[in-house]
C-alpha cells in the first residue's frame, strides 16, 4: 500500500490514462488503492460524511467519493476540482465508490464570482450555449463530445478498411464556382502585408496569393484530383457557407465527410458504401458509447431499429408521387420547381418506416454541373440524396459527369475549371462519390435538434465567440 | 471460370476493394481470372507481345500485365487508364503478372494534347509542383500521401488508445492575440449579404459574425476549455499563417497537431507523451507503408535507429553552451536574443547523434504568456522544444499558467481572453500540452526538404492553385 500521495501520483503519471474514471469502474479493482483526480458533479451532506460524485471527462459514469466531513476542505463544492487519495469498496448498494482518505482542492468554483451554473438545476441547451467555455464541463455536452469523437475514429478506421486512403482536400481556394456567391473570402489582416508583396493591377483581395482566395465549400473537386490516381479517397474536415441562414440544420462553419471512388459504374456502388458506412460506424459509436448517446439525448431518445434493415431506395419520381399523393401529412405544398423541403424529406422517410431512404435519378436542372447523365435520359443525372429521420438529407452524392466534351459543355462560364477538365482529358476514368454533413449526422444519431449543439464551438450568422 | 467481363465487373463491385492491386498482389491466387484497373505506368513492346506495368493507387507497387499485341487497343499507353481482365501466373522470374485475355482502354492519354509528363522521363519536385491536379498521378507523390494517409490513421489510434478524446477546435475565432497581426481575416464575398446583416456602428468587417473573424493559428487555447471538463483532448486539423515566408519549412495552411492535457504536473509527463507518439505512430507507418516512405525519399533515405532509443534532454542553458563551444560547426552566428536558428537546431540534433532532443527550461521572454513559470525562478517557464533530423523543431509544448492571478498578468493588452481566464477561475486543474506541425512530420520521416511537397494541395504567398 502506498501512503505517500506524492508517490502514488508519480506512479499514476507513468501510465495516466489508466487511472481515470473509466479504466477505474472497468478493473473495479476493490481494495486498492489509487489516486482520482477530477471536477465535483455533485455533493450530499449526510450527518458527518459526504458524498461527492466527482468526473474526470473519461466516461459519462461518476465515481461517487465517500469521506468524513471533518477531512473535506473549505472550498470543496459543485464545480470545484479536487484529487483524492482513497480505496476503491462496494457501497451497500453494490456499487464501486471510493472511501476517501484525504482530499485536495485544486481549483475552487465559487458562484458568487460568476460562475452560471448552480449546483442540482437543470439549464437549457440556449443557456448552457452562452458559455461555450464552460460546455465541455456539463453532462449532456460533454457525453455529445465522446459520441463525436468515437465516431470521428469509427469515420477514419472504416475508410481504412474500405481501402480508401484519406487526402485533405485544401481549406482555402482559388474556386468559388460551387458556391454562387455565398461564400468567405480570405485576407491578410495586415494591410502593410498586402502592400509589400501586391503585384501590379491586383486588387488588394489579391495581394497575397496572386488570386482571390476563398473559404472551402466542398473539397469534391480537389478529391476527384486525387481519385485520379489513388483510386479510393476520402477527405473530412471543416467547411464554409457565408449564408444568412437561422435554420437549425445550418452553421457557418461544420464538419463534411466526403469520399470519392474511381472505376465506378453504376449509383448501387455508392449506396453500398453509404449503408456500409452508416451502419459500420454507427455500430461502433454503440458498442463503446451508448450510455453517451442516451445522455446526450434529447427525449425522444434515438431509435436503431434501421440497423438490420436494408435502407431503401426509390426514385425520384416515386418520391414525387408519395408526395401528391398525401398531400394532407404535411403542412409546406409540395411544389417540383423547389425540391424537398425538410418536411418533406422527414415525412418521406417516416412514411417508409423511418429506415434511411435514398432517393436517385434526379431531374438535371436540379443537380450541380458535374454530375452525369443518363445515357439514355439526358434530362435525369444519376444523382442521390440520402434521407433519415430527425434530419432529412443527411448525404449527397452522385456519379461523376466522365466524359470531356459533356462536361466542358455543362461547366458555368467565368469559372477557372480547366484544370478539372484535365482529368477527364488524360487518363480519365468513370468516378463516383458523396459527402456527408458530420454535425448532422451526430443529430440523426442523438436526436439533438439544434446543429448549434453538436459542435465544439458554433459559428452561424451574427456570433463568432471565443 | 467467369467469361463474361459484365459478370466479373459486377461481381467485382460488391466488394470492390478487395479487387485492387494491393490486395491482388498481397492474396497471390495464381490460376485465379480477375479484373483489374488502373493507369499504365510503363509499356515494353515485346516481339507479338506487350508488358504493360498498371497501378491502381492502392499501393506503390505495380501489376505488369502480358498481353498480346494484337488484342491491344490502339491509345493504351503512359497515362492512360484500362481495363484487364486475365489470369493470375507467375512470371518466369517468380513474380506475379495478369496473362491477358482482355484489355478495354477506359481513358486515353494524348501527350500532344498537353500532357505534361513523358514516359520514361523523371521530373523534379518543382517541375511536377506545376500540374498540382496530376501530381497525386506520379510515383513518389502517392506514395507520400499513402503515408500521410497512415500516420493520420496512427494518430487518430494513438490518441483514443491514450484515452484522448478528438475535440475540432474552431477555424474560424475572434481571437487574434497569438498571430500578433500575421492572421488571415475572413469575410463574405458577397457585399449585399453584409450589408443586409450588419448592425449600427459596426465595420464592414464585423459585418456578419458581429466582430471580425480570423482563421485560427492554433487550436490550443479553445482545446484547454475543452480539456477543463473531459481531461485528456486533440484537435488535429488545418491551421494558418499570412506570413510572407518563402522557407521551405512554411506554407499559409497547414496541418497542426495539438493536444492537452488535465492533471499534469510537470515538464516529464508531456514529453513522455511525446516520444510514445512519434515512436507509435512511426512504427505502424513502417509497419504498413515502409516502401511508400523509401518511394517518396528524396536521397539520403531518412534513417530510423531513433526508434529503439531513449530521446535526448537537455536545457536551454544547456543548449545555449553546446552551441557556444561549437561555434565553428555552423554558419549563422548564435544570439540569444534571437533563439535558434534552423540551422542551429539541426547542428544541435546531429551533436547528439541524430536522436530527437528535447529542449526544456526555456527564459520566459522568448515564449508565449500561457507557458507556466518556475515557482522557484520567474525568468524561465515549463516549456519545450522538440528537435529532431531534417527539420529542426518538430513540436512545442509546455506546462500552461493555471493561477488566475498570474495568467490575468501576463495576458497580453488589447486581446479579449476573459473567457481563457475564466478557466482558472472556475475548477481550474493544472494544464499541459503541445503542438506538432504535421507536414514537418512528414518531412521528418520522408526526409523530403520542401514542404509544398508534403501536402496535397499546398498554398503559399503567391499561390493559390486549383
Amino acid at each position: 500500500m502506498f501512503k505517500n500521495i506524492a508517490t502514488i501520483i508519480k506512479r499514476n503519471y507513468a501510465c495516466n490514462h489508466n487511472n481515470n474514471i473509466l479504466n477505474i469502474l472497468k478493473s473495479g479493482q476493490v481494495g486498492t488503492e489509487i489516486v482520482v483526480q477530477g471536477w465535483v458533479k455533485s455533493m450530499r451532506n449526510q450527518k458527518e460524511n459526504v458524498f461527492i460524485d466527482i468526473n474526470d471527462g473519461s466516461t459519462d459514469k461518476k465515481l461517487q467519493i465517500f469521506i468524513p466531513q471533518k477531512i473535506t476542505p473549505y472550498g470543496v463544492n459543485t464545480g470545484s476540482s479536487i484529487r483524492v487519495m482513497g480505496v476503491l469498496k462496494h457501497s451497500p448498494k453494490g456499487q464501486l465508490e471510493l472511501n476517501a482518505e484525504n482530499i485536495d482542492l485544486i481549483g475552487e468554483c465559487v458562484l458568487s464570482k460568476g460562475y452560471p451554473f448552480m449546483p442540482r438545476k437543470q439549464y437549457t441547451l440556449e443557456y448552457i450555449r452562452q458559455y461555450l467555455q464552460f460546455r465541455p464541463r456539463t453532462n449532456k455536452f460533454s457525453s455529445m463530445l465522446r459520441v463525436r469523437s468515437a465516431a470521428n475514429l469509427a469515420i477514419h478506421n472504416f475508410f481504412c478498411n474500405e481501402g480508401f486512403l484519406n487526402v485533405q482536400s485544401p481549406i482555402l481556394t482559388s474556386n468559388d464556382c460551387e458556391g454562387a456567391g455565398e461564400v468567405f473570402k480570405v485576407i491578410p489582416e495586415s494591410k502593410e502585408i498586402i502592400k509589400s508583396m501586391i503585384k501590379e493591377g491586383l486588387s488588394l483581395d489579391e495581394g497575397f496569393f496572386n488570386t482571390k482566395a476563398f473559404l472551402s465549400v466542398s473539397g469534391q473537386l480537389h478529391l476527384e484530383a486525387a481519385c485520379h490516381g489513388l483510386g479510393s479517397v476520402y477527405t473530412f474536415g471543416p467547411t464554409f457557407r457565408a449564408e444568412n441562414s437561422r435554420s437549425r440544420l445550418h452553421l457557418s462553419e461544420f464538419y463534411m465527410l466526403e469520399a470519392e471512388k474511381a472505376f465506378i459504374e453504376n449509383i448501387d456502388g455508392i449506396m453500398k458504401i453509404i449503408e456500409s458506412l452508416l451502419k459500420s460506424i454507427t455500430q461502433n459509436i454503440l458498442d463503446t458509447n451508448q450510455a453517451d448517446i442516451e445522455v446526450s439525448s434529447e427525449s425522444p431518445q434515438s431509435d436503431f431499429h434501421w440497423l438490420d434493415k436494408k435502407f431503401n431506395v426509390l426514385t425520384y419520381d416515386e418520391a414525387v408521387k408519395i408526395l401528391e399523393n398525401n398531400k394532407n401529412k404535411y403542412k409546406e405544398p409540395f411544389d417540383t420547381n423547389d425540391g424537398f423541403a425538410k418536411e418533406h424529406e422527414i415525412f418521406l422517410v417516416s412514411h417508409l418506416g423511418n429506415i434511411p431512404t435514398f432517393v436517385i435519378n434526379w431531374p438535371k436542372n436540379m443537380k450541380p454541373f458535374y454530375m452525369r447523365e443518363f445515357s439514355d435520359n439526358t434530362e435525369k443525372v444519376s444523382a442521390l440524396d440520402l434521407l433519415v429521420p430527425n434530419v432529412g438529407e443527411l448525404v449527397g452524392g452522385s456519379l461523376r459527369e466522365n466524359s470531356y466534351e459533356k462536361l466542358k459543355e455543362k461547366i458555368p462560364e467565368g469559372t477557372n475549371l480547366d484544370w478539372y477538365l484535365d482529368l477527364r482529358k488524360f487518363g480519365g476514368v468513370p468516378t463516383g462519390g458523396f459527402g456527408m454533413g458530420f454535425e448532422r449526422y451526430i443529430q440523426f444519431i442523438t436526436g439533438i435538434t439544434n446543429i448549434k449543439d453538436v459542435i465544439p464551438f458554433p459559428r452561424w450568422p451574427h456570433n463568432c465567440s471565443l
